[in-house]
């Protein structure tokens, strides 16, 4: 089947560049969001806006989410929705929320009740890398429908990573690995904080941690944007942050799995919440680790 | 000054093979070391074995030493000792154990009131890398001194990194360095264990991350090794972890930085020696995290 | 007016005894639960048994409910009941369960909206206090309406406490006040393993403490139960327990208090869930807190 | 024998009313102090104040220490000096110093090879209580030596309770129930914080618990301190807080017993003092707890 017309519910601010990259493969793209002014760009280079969300679903064919949060997704897929049956036996939810696994399973099984089959395709990488094709998709759901919608992933992204036939468990692989970024930026503050304290000058010390044992992207980038104190202009939001938080959290409860550092990450962003910084960079977590060490750091107005 | 002759106190297993590299390279090394018989192999290729750890001082010459803990170094270098006049106003002593930087201090005090100059450079790597002088030195000390002894570090090794005047410094460096490789291991087996739950193929979700944004030696080699669950033959001992993490938190609390994660990682550690893993790789605390997951993991007898 | 019937549902372990009450003071007590058997003897003594939760309404009269958590509140109260209607007015609805305040909130909403007043009455104390009418009631609500159940509270508890306006602060009361129970249990957990640890004669220690600054209920009760190692006829659920710590929790990071104790609570139930404890007795995390000490403690079959 | 003449080393906030009532008994009391300038006082009431440590012992007799800490001790009993001689066969040490159980086990071993008894009797009680003859003693040491300081003890307190035959029993036990004051204080603020932030007024909620479950003294005493925030006249300074969390944590790894409330603990008091509050009473980790919770709340100048 040729899908050169698309679905697109929940167009913020990582989708939109997707939605700009399917515009530039050709696609035709159906899209709708809650708010229709962040769109006038993508409206302007051709893509639809529809009033409704069902009405951006192409019948039979591939309907793409990244809505914000699990209530968000719940509500618009919801039981009582004409999605379901526009999808009919052919079409295909392809959900790229960060939400619960448990969400999901819910989305899923209203699928196989009332109609279209359900997929999973999280994404890693923030928008700025989404912007330049640099993030990867990680992927779950029956192969078929894996292999449809594969390449339009791929054409988009740097990559596509497939998990298995549970979609869900692309939803808990992509809080586990937001929950790996969280402990790094946690780890580097409370390290840099302790080193900058004994008189090591910080910025030598990420230079020895980030050619040698941790000479990758997320040390590279997070520890120089801890250094250059970015926490005001967000690539990811702490608010968000605080929310995959949680959700990490939930699902461990939910698994049964004790996972203390994702105890202390809960009770540091929600300090940082507390403090009013919700739309500061989650990096900003820094900044908590910092005052309890009595260090004054927050930038003068 | 040509330094051809070297001394070398502690030499246990991470020091064995820098002596055997420093023979390679022509220097004469004396060696101390509180049991004699593991130094056979080294003393067959010409180290000379000296029964008191003075012997082994080079009068006015570079003496090394990689002592376990505090306890050792401030004994073999107690204030009755004459390591301190033999080395003299021109002998420069190199210290690269992992010891507290308060250590660190006093040794560096003595040495100012009863001779001998004093560097420090600790060691990041394992035995395994030092054997392969893929492994690299943090050094901090009074920049003359450094550059005596970088030449001869450097002929070992992968590289040095300097961060200052302060002798200490180096040591706060590579407790820190050591505290985010064990916060890693302590995310890893969180994720592992949390996806596993979730039905995820922990190989699958070890490669995406270890592709991506992670695509570092420290999460590929310790990552790769607790999926393999190399657990049992130990290339760092959960002991010297322990030691290590409690060194962290006495420094932590020291220099007034409060450190969550290393609180966390020092009840882990702590743990693990109570359930008897003395002897096992520091990675096995990932066996603490699936245990109290309910997930009995231990190998069978 | 005078209120000689009243309805109740949700008439589980704690329920029961205060129906007990209600019967023996005189009041004709209209009953409904999930399941009919286990109140089988209440029913012999008089109480009627309903089959809907409608049904146990008393039309403008009081109606309590000991439902067990926010779903089966939120289900029972749903917007499309008719419970509300049947109120109407002047009715009555004193809810004792142990929820979340959101969800407390939600129900008096719908209160204001479809009919029947709304108050909260909290209940401090296990089953075996509720038998012997020594347990005590956080309420709030408005004030007339509180004046109206007072007197029915007292005649079968040790007392009331009213605490404002606002019925949701006796649910966020109740959840703190369990909080600072699982927290004593968990610190006398760590200080008998530590003292045990050291030779002490745990006994004696208790008796120490529990003499003097420590001289009340909880410690007295909890720690002789803890040391008795009475966690396998269950007074109060672990799985309870868990609910209660989920609970804390969630409505900490909703008014952006970051409680580190109740993370570590949260954990160490988790942990005890995982490992089959759900039907133990919430004292039984200190198994966990053991077994993490390397001391085998659980009873044999 | 009869003891009318006792030596009494360490006479700080702590020890001054003891002296002060020994001499009301109508003991000889001979006294040493770092410092003479505290102890005007007791001298004009015939106390005789001693240069030296070892001038404040009397030969053969009973010898109090109320020294600060480890190294303090450490260093008056060491193991040059002529304390132990003077003490000799038949002289008692009973050291009444909150310090580790290793310490104590070194000066133990110290008495043994170089004379002089010894035994612990840890001091439970403020500098207030212990002033009115409210504190108690936990004492441990061989029975026929606490049967001889005994009486003593009984005439100048409210009690003396005794735990067994090795004296740093007595010291694992006031460090025990010290991390259980402390427990009790973060679980009170933590809980006082979460209702606060629900509306609820805190002083009701405080009668609430402290009439029932927690009616004890320290919820009592230490709940209302907090809720009358007095913080800043110390009745035990931070500075001691911290270091007694020190020594419950070091003393739990040496033991092998992870104490996951006393980590959340040792973080709070080292933010504390990086806070610089070292003179603030210990309650005043409230202070910390409040701020995470975005609720600047330290008094005004």
């Amino acid at each position: 089947m040729q899908e050169n017309k698309l679905g697109f519910i929940g167009v913020g601010q990582l989708a939109q560049p997707m939605v700009k990259h399917l515009l530039d493969q050709g696609y035709e793209v159906l899209i709708h969001n809650r708010r229709q002014d962040p769109l006038e760009k993508l409206i302007s280079k051709g893509a639809v806006y529809c009033q409704r969300p069902e009405d951006a679903v192409v019948e039979g064919g591939i309907l793409f989410n990244c809505l914000p949060d699990d209530a968000a997704l719940l509500s618009v897929f919801n039981a009582h929705g004409t999605i379901f049956s526009k999808l009919g036996d052919t079409g295909l939810h392809v959900s790229m929320a960060t939400i619960s696994p448990q969400a999901s399973k819910i989305v899923h099984e209203r699928h196989k009740t009332l109609g279209g089959n359900y997929c999973v395709a999280t994404v890693m990488g923030r928008p700025d890398a989404v912007v330049k094709k640099m993030h990867f998709y990680i992927t779950a759901g029956k192969s078929d429908q894996l292999d449809r919608v594969r390449p339009i992933l791929q054409s988009i992204s740097r990559g596509v990573f497939s998990l298995g036939e549970k979609p869900e468990i692309a939803n808990a692989a992509k809080l586990s690995f937001n929950f790996l970024i969280a402990s790094a930026i946690e780890s580097m503050a409370e390290a840099f904080t302790f080193v900058r304290k004994h008189g090591v000058d910080v910025d030598q010390f990420y230079s020895m941690i980030s050619e040698t044992l941790l000479a990758c992207p997320l040390y590279k980038n997070y520890g120089r944007a801890i250094i250059e104190r970015q926490f005001y202009e967000p690539l990811f939001k702490m608010a968000l942050g605080a929310k995959d938080m949680n959700l990490v959290s939930a699902a461990a409860k939910e698994c049964q799995t004790p996972m203390r550092f994702a105890s202390v990450l809960q009770d540091r962003f929600t300090a940082s919440l507390a403090k009013g910084r919700d739309n500061y960079d989650w990096l900003g977590i820094a900044l908590d680790v910092e005052e309890e060490a009595g260090i004054a750091s927050e930038r003068q107005g």
